[in-house]
């Protein structure tokens, strides 16, 4: 399977359409942004670590039952995956207080949660990403209440999944974001998961092996990626 | 019945103990804020409409089957209501879109919503009051799945119920905030429902009759609040 156009370049990868008309291929960048565009840089290798990372998280989950995107492995960087419409919901799961939830609540980051929380951010640049809900999804028709019943239940099973994968490599899961997509009257999670999307904490110590290291500029953001790499066997 | 001590005051009511520990007596002030109290102001003739219309609205609802705080009415400013504790949430629902929904998801004033919302913030002044969701409530422990099946079953039967009400005497009801409180084992309406809590638009001229007339500066505040008094019948 070939690229053939540039679909679209994100933050992060540049997605081909390819001869399938269902099919596309991701390109994973070295580039790294945060705070919505504002701060800029490279990360080396991240482009590796988060394409290779994503397919086995994406291959374990589908093991577990959570349909994913994910067909086909090409290279260090290139992944084949079902062409899916992206659902303008930023899904977000969280185990311990951190980043926004930590300033919007007032509570120190690192709280172990009484239980995990589900938060649906509207996915638009321009807007800056704003935290909504179900009903502004289904009030302004960009979503309905089946698929959001459906991509509530998977997101709680990514969470139990990925908990327990960390979990055996010194990991806490901290608080993840994940994106769903339409894909032919399903609904199946898209996009990626890697220390560009999850927070990961050492289980002993703490440290930061995630792109907080970047967005904070707490130096070894490298190696963070690397580690988890490392310690996932990949 | 007769007041005691000073309870607690707000920014828009006094609140005041009984001689029954399970009774308060409120006392609607003229006093009015906006922007977390950043603005600040008299509307006169406000508490007596607040009290009045409120007082009005909880008898209504009570009968189409919601339970509230209200007991007696003392005076034009003056309620006898049941002590509840409050739960830590103004409760939101929209059928218009205006206010922060309108600069949150960018959309026009004046949008109709294709089905009604509810959202939640966390009655918090030193955070601003933060939208959040009922996964964030029950994470940090300020609410429980119960409860907030309860309210949001409460929620959209008070919009119901308000919406026809409205209707009769000319008005769009585009939003209003609520709160509930805990007594005996139950959640029962509490707080406030006036146009200092509602958005309400003449169905004709979209002329708004509620408290944005005072936020925004647009003059004929008190004949405002008089003017939705008045075609109440109160
Ligand atoms: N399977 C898929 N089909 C179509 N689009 C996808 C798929 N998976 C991810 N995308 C989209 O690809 C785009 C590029 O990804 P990325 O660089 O991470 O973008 P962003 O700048 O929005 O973070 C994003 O809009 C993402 O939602
Ligand atoms: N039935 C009740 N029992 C106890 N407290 C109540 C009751 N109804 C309303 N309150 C509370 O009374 C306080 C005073 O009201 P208000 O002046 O509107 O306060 P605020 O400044 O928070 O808007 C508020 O904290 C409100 O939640
Ligand atoms: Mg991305
Ligand atoms: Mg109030």
């Amino acid at each position: 399977m070939e690229k053939q156009e540039l679909l679209y370049e994100g933050k992060a990868k540049k997605v081909f359409t390819t001869e399938d008309p269902d099919l596309l291929i991701v390109d994973y960048k070295d580039d790294a942004t945060a705070f919505n565009g504002e701060k800029k840089g490279t990360i080396i290798g991240k482009g590796v670590v988060n394409n290779r990372m994503s397919n086995y998280m994406f291959k374990m989950l589908e093991e577990k039952g959570v349909p994913t995107h994910y067909v086909q492995e090409l290279s260090d960087r290139e992944t084949v995956v079902k062409k899916v419409e992206i659902v303008p919901l930023e899904v977000i799961v969280r185990n311990v207080a951190a980043g926004s939830f930590s300033k919007r609540l007032g509570i120190e980051e690192g709280f172990e949660l009484l239980e995990p929380t589900l938060e649906f951010s509207y996915k638009d640049d321009n807007l800056g990403d704003p935290l909504i809900n179900e009903y502004f999804a289904y009030a302004i028709g960009i979503s309905n209440r089946k698929e959001v019943e459906r991509i509530t239940e998977y997101a709680f099973k990514v969470n139990e999944a990925l908990i327990e994968e960390f979990k055996k490599i010194g990991i806490k899961l901290v608080d993840f974001k994940i994106e769903f997509g339409r894909y032919k009257d399903e609904v199946i999670l898209a996009d990626e998961i890697s220390p560009d999307t999850c927070r990961l904490w050492d289980l002993e110590t703490n440290q930061k092996l995630d792109k907080d290291r970047f967005r904070r500029d707490l130096g070894d953001v490298e190696e963070a990626y690397e580690e988890v790499y490392r310690r996932l066997g990949l």
